[in-house]
């Protein structure tokens, strides 16, 4: 879970790549960082918190250069101290290799202990800095040739954004896990993890990288290359992205995603409606999914609850206290609209099941009658190896229970998810997706003998 | 603008007083502030920032004691700096007394000028500064007589929340200009200037405080008095809490402001409908207004502009540079909702015009083929010495051009605001409420010579 | 123990005062604060830590104005919070009331009930406080007047600077405990508690203000007035600034204190010499008295013991902890000096013994054969109750110990005191000086019923 | 200009550690850093500032494990930022490898870019992180001898400690310049670059390790190793240790500091003495060749000038403005001590000679009425490429003028230097000292086509 932007010849490339990332901050909320480019000097600025307390305008005039890449994150691998936030930057031959990094690789350590065993000293426990020992022990010749040489070492899930001397490189894995897209601003290159982040910019969305896909931009001047010669056999984009973890304005995976909300909640509907007095949503994630059920069940739309705005989101908040404290002020519903009402809500999905059984608690204490749940997704069962920081297999509440006893546990008058027929048949192209998380059945081997919370 | 709390007799005094300020931050996002007192100590805490910014767990355990008030400010008088954050705290005789006040004084300068000529030194430029001032060199004899002295010299728009000894006294000004209510937790009291404080402490809401009643609680003891023997001839609530200020899950003025937003999009609907492919609202302000208007149009209401959650309230930033940014960030059109569209957008006021202007801007570049701006109040033209922060006069856009000047202006197809009829015809009593913002008619006296901005 | 300082009609006022402060150091190393006044606006900024800690170039540049008074202090009545920092202001009537005060009132108590019972709020425990109450509360006609008959009303000792208006005014108590004199730069006049403060800012030196003398200075014009019509009786100059407290640089009380030092050390060594390898000190603060002894006693002078120059003073360091830890790492006695050798160790003074103590011990490891230890003023057995922070009685070794019994605990081969005549008979005026801490003779009534650490 | 400290097998490593490198202070005062293992975790803690700033109880505590490394700097080689404060630590196949650095390599460049060329990554500019590299690369079988490998290949001035596994390393250049000396305490054994950091962890000194010499200790076995087979040819230990540079109380180069001081004092008074009334120091540098002059001379010595004792030493302040204002504030003249007197003033160097220059015109300025210096070692005219900082060739005062021209430069009435014969005379065995700052002759070959200067 990480965004990552990259600004080519642009006088202003820092703070295009700040504004990029602000509207990338739900990606990772953890920590933030941009490193700079002038052809002399190199220039960095990370630290954990928002975007919007990292950097303010002095830092960001003091990141000079033309070229700049950034960005945020929460923390997958590698423990959440200071050095560890990304972009990793190396000063190598005095000319900058930095990398920023979404997605997680599944060979880690088999590369690591080689690297090692070379005697290469780490300074971060990150995938990223592998990345970077890597490119600077290749390094020889052509750029385009020793840059994909080490890309085809790496496995797993990979949209990258390098600065390589005064290139920017962008990569995205043969299976394309993660989003990646081309943007172009006064006739200058961008990429970004999302759309939106070049909405903020005021760029002009050009395309999605394809999966296997490397472009080097260097100036103006853009060259694509692909991985491998034949394409991958499998392509397997993330559904969760369009599910819950990107943003609805954003076009990833050559759809918008608010449109495939809509979808997904009015299939649900289609598979799962009843009769009610409306239908409303969990503020604000699953509002997308409850209009589009709610114009396909043909009942109202209402906002039964206020969100306070001054309080993140709660799924990606790092210590148990915080989570706690945060799901009690978030949300307040309001009696006067659920008193003595049969309601349905739609919601995302369920991953640990305590957040939801505490919002219904509440929706009952403000008078509901009765409350019938609605879920645009199959039972989340499997972690996740590419990316997507799920809890540990044993806290997803589905892994271990029916869908009868997850509707006790929350405490619902019934509970439905959507299937994973319907959730497929609403995509553009339903065989173009990993579902792993919902089926276990993984497109890319996972590290053999060690659970994802052993390669720490 | 400001919220106030206070809790009696409550082992957790400071915890309560924190959550409560927490639901009341909309009130005043600059600075927080919160007493304790254990019967020997006193204690407090207070600093620039956010509610949840300036308490940790350490530093609310450290505020013991039974009694506490709070107080979250947006600076209206007085300079911003640290020491004229409130509660204002004085140690006289070895015991507290504090003020919370949410409100402004309109004979501050008289005041003011009389301690100063007998000796008193000032410390900030606060109203609660002066009353605090007043009540030591007042205190003689039975606390309710010379507590009423007092108050009886306060003029304009007070609700206050006082800690004198280990008493709480709540008060509201005879005009009733802002809210105040009184809860109740385990048997024991809370004040809070709206309700939903009272929701996230867990408490249940026992009534609002009249207008020109104070009360005096002492563990679980409270005593009504009234300020003055008859009743005062006009009450004067604020409209403007219900139209934008307060909460919506908020119970104030004998009425739930959501379901008065929700009247007074549904008025607006029927005084100014035209049709449209469908309604949305500038989120999320414009919500409440906004699901009114659509039901009572029978238009579809739609989700046309993601917001992005990091930031807060655009209207209550300190600087301008702050507020350009923020309106910049913050609110992103979803293209694929609006292209092409004719579209009927509600919002709840226009102060100055230029971020609906710019608003509008975004919508037509993402696409909208028709905008029609419904505004759920009448024009705003004179600003408020009552305690709602409103710019200069002369930035009012409604002080000086008309309807069709200010729709030029801000470039919609057509602008409609709710007549002045219309918006009291929805309120339970019209007779009860102040609306000098839209009318200049103001129903206490002002300061004479001076402007609002020379206070200071 | 404070340093003063007050600088007239300069356009650098705070820079002098600063600087000046710096020079004071020694008087004060808890916290300090500079406050000046440019004809409009009040400036000032306060903290603890050193001087050079708290201030720097930007903020010196802030603090515009062509008067400053500054104050650093070594907390005596009062707890050491911001708050309690001096100077202490008001802004009064627009106009500044400041104090900056060294020495302590002995009728502090009597003077707070009476003006909490009129209505005064207190924000500190400081005596300053007190004093700026009072003269907001005189402030009728002619100010002379008026400021003298505050001054009337204090008891005690009390060196002040205060800034009233554009007026810096000088005082100092009429039994003249501490010292307060007076220097004059490009034909404007300065304040200092020491001349030290003048060498620093390459200010010449002009005279002391005298015991019940107060100065009034605006701009270049200076008035003298006495506070009381009749010289008052008694005459008490603090004989501990001679000994320990003033920098040796200073010229105080009609003498130059190095000159002072090195005759109580000449003093020392015809009532106590004995025969030796050499005399040595412990630097820095026996120096002075050290070679006075030698060159009395015909003995080489040595340096026996290095100091490490990252540490302050011992004497002033408010923990207990961190006042070991820097005895322990301070001084490094150097064995080949040392060892086998028969030595003469001169010391200013003795307070508790535990820190000779433990340098004893440390010179013995490093091979001292024999330890003759001479002290250049009498055994100290009194608390002062006018500004020096000696501990508590029964924490002065000599208040319940005979030499003999010192000599046992700090284990020296011998010890001696100068006698209380020997100490007299060096100074100038010996009529003119408080010795209480010597002999419990205190020449201003001390507070009746109460230790002095009751008081706070 | 650094100081080195190792502690090996202690519960309380790291607090020792703390401890010597207060003593070493003097060393470098810029930043310090510490590292800990305890078998499985490694630990550390570096900052810019003092020693005792950067460290307190519970940074001490929270360093655990048995073996400490620690280091304070002056930056020489290396920009000052962040990273590159020492101990330079990378974690090799989960142990550490460690490296505190005093002196200066004169090979960096060829190392650097020899290991850049491999694919080495650097994250800092220090000769350290060369070493850690070149330790990491080479690692393989016996620890010993890939050690001994790696060193072989540093050229110039290095006293090393490293911490590799649980293994400390001792380290001397064969040549000596730096000194290095081994300590035990408890039956455990420290290094330290200079004795006076075993007297403040109140060990016991055991001897110098010798130029050449390599020590492991593991646990409590030490094992020596020599670098090279056969001696080399020339020791050259670096001579302004003696004569500014180490403390006075340390042992080094097989004698004690303060002792050769004070010969070289007394050979300066041999060489150049005249009559005076008395001989003084600029304290406290040149105190100890003061005292040995005044000795020989039979002059009386005299404290002409006081210090404050809130500032650091002038001669290792990084920036031109706070040297400068440290000067002025730092030490303060008596003028009833100088006035009318003629005075030799014992100085142990003249580098720039600004500063001997503004001291002699405050000593005027007070009355001194003649003026004659003395400096215990010859003109320095060459810089020092070993670690001794002296300013570049051009700024040192002697490289371009005679001894008459400095003179009328500092405007004294006469200047003398100690001859290179007279100073090499007071020497144990005057052919082991590098003299290039007085002579040009370089022992080591330095960098061939760059100023020192460059190499950054």
């Amino acid at each position: 879970m990480c965004g990552i932007i990259g600004v080519c010849n642009n006088k202003e490339a820092a703070k295009l790549a700040f504004l990029g990332l602000y509207a990338l901050q739900h990606r990772g909320e953890e920590s933030v960082g941009i490193v700079t480019f002038d052809g002399k000097e190199i220039m960095g600025k990370k630290d954990t918190g928002l975007v919007a307390d990292v950097f303010d305008e002095k830092s960001l005039e003091s990141l000079k250069g033309r070229a700049a890449i950034g960005h945020c994150r929460y923390s997958t691998t590698g423990s959440s101290t200071l050095k560890n936030i990304q972009p990793f930057l190396a000063v190598h031959k005095n000319k900058p290799i930095a990398v920023a990094h979404n997605g997680n690789l599944t060979n880690t350590e088999e590369l690591y202990d080689k690297l090692e065993e070379a005697g290469s000293i780490f300074q971060t426990s990150m995938d990223s800095e592998i990345i970077v020992h890597l490119l600077a022990r290749t390094r020889n010749g052509n750029k385009k040739k020793w840059v994909i040489d080490v890309l085809r070492q790496l496995e797993g899930a990979f949209s990258l954004i390098l600065l390589i001397d005064d290139t920017i490189v962008g990569v995205r894995d043969p299976h394309g896990f993660r989003p990646l897209c081309l943007g172009k601003k006064d006739g200058h290159y961008l990429l970004a993890s999302e759309s939106c982040a070049l909405d903020l910019t005021f760029a002009e969305f050009v395309r999605e990288i394809e999966p296997g896909e490397v472009v080097f931009i260097n100036k103006d001047k853009i060259e694509s290359v692909f991985m491998n010669e034949e394409k991958p056999a499998v392509i397997s984009h993330c559904i969760f992205e369009n599910i819950y973890f990107a943003r609805p304005d954003s076009f990833i995976f050559n759809e918008n995603v608010y449109n495939v909300r809509k979808k997904l909640g009015a299939q649900l509907a289609k598979e799962n409606n009843i009769d009610a007095d409306f239908v409303m949503a969990i503020p604000d994630s699953g509002n997308y999914a409850a209009v589009g059920f709610a114009q396909e069940a043909g009942l109202p739309f209402e906002i039964g609850i206020v969100r306070n705005h001054y309080i993140g989101r709660t799924f990606i908040q790092p210590t148990q206290f915080l989570r706690d404290f945060r799901v009690r002020v978030k949300l307040n519903p309001i009696r006067s609209v659920l008193e003595e009402k049969k309601i349905i809500i739609v919601e995302d999905s369920i991953v640990r099941g305590t957040t939801s059984r505490s919002r219904v608690a509440e929706l009952r204490k403000a008078g509901a009658k009765e409350i019938h749940m609605r879920i645009s997704c199959p039972p989340i069962i499997s972690p996740c190896f590419y990316g997507i920081d799920f809890p540990d297999k044993k806290e997803l509440i589905a892994s271990s229970r029916t869908v009868k006893e997850i509707a006790d546990f929350i405490e619902v008058d019934s509970l439905e998810y959507l299937s994973l027929e319907g959730m497929l048949s609403v995509m553009k192209d339903s065989r173009n997706f990993c579902h792993a998380c919902f089926t276990g059945e993984y497109p890319v081997k996972i590290p053999s003998n060690k659970s994802k919370y052993l390669l720490e």
